[in-house]
């Protein structure tokens, strides 16, 4: 494992994120991950930010609103599989961590896991959340709204990012 | 001039923008440029962003609410006098592209014009914004915001993404 600036690997981890990651949250013993496939990275407020959404529908919606961080995990393509299943498949429904053998390892510094696989590990401390609201949208959002789910943007600030390599 | 992918120039970007760019909105006939050292981009919504953050205090503000765009110029080092020159006049009070003999040239697809000069140019349409509600902020935000003053955050699809040589 070796730490890295967030911002010099910025360009990796976006071109990654698009995708497919697990944006992973726990709160008390409840833990989830989904994916994603849509983040930001930059600094504001003073510090390294990573602002990911989540649609209110979701089960990881009720997770993010609890908790007070969250962990993004940039993995390789061999976990691309296991990405997909998460973006199909509900926590409320189904243990994903035990359909897909997937694991987690304590993160450094906040209470949300990371995923126990290679690739760009973020901890976040969540700064700053904003409900969208419709009326300050792009028209052509409604498209990507027709059930009006709209997301939460959640701007976490990076405390840990660090690569963990294939055969660490 | 040469066209960029704005996430393959994302680390050059931020790392420059920290230490301050030219965020520049044209509304009518009204035009002002500000220096932001904020920003944030990646994907979100399935288009690139940048995301800028303008305390509603700021003359910038009053255009960016009326404007459908603006552009972020991330010039080199030889304009950060003029730089920090914008970061702390106000467009209310002076003009500031004829105090320091700032010139801008039209953008190839959005009304706001970008900084003539080198550097790294960010065409974008405001896609959705949002006005920072102090209730999800996290308590330490209270120092950088002790006159009340909060950002609005704009989410600018970048339609244009373009690196200007000095020998341009």
């Amino acid at each position: 494992m070796k730490n890295v600036d967030s911002m010099a690997i910025a360009e990796k981890a976006m071109s990654r994120i698009k995708k497919g990651a697990f944006l992973t949250v726990k709160n008390g013993d409840e833990l989830n991950t989904m994916a994603i496939g849509w983040a930001t990275i930059g600094y504001v407020w003073q510090r390294p930010i990573l602002m990911v959404a989540v649609r209110d529908s979701r089960h990881t919606f009720k997770l993010m609103e609890k908790s007070s961080d969250f962990t993004v995990s940039v993995t390789l393509p061999n976990m691309n599989e296991k990405v997909m299943y998460c973006g199909t498949k509900s926590g409320r429904n189904v243990d994903k961590f035990k359909e897909i053998a997937l694991k987690t390892v304590d993160s450094k510094q906040v209470r949300s896991p990371i995923i126990d696989a290679a690739g760009i590990h973020f901890e976040c401390k969540i700064v700053f959340k904003s409900a969208m609201d419709p009326k300050f949208m792009a028209k052509d959002f409604e498209k990507i709204y027709p059930e009006k789910d709209y997301h939460t943007l959640y701007f976490g600030e990076i405390v840990e990012c660090y690569e963990i390599d294939a055969g660490d």
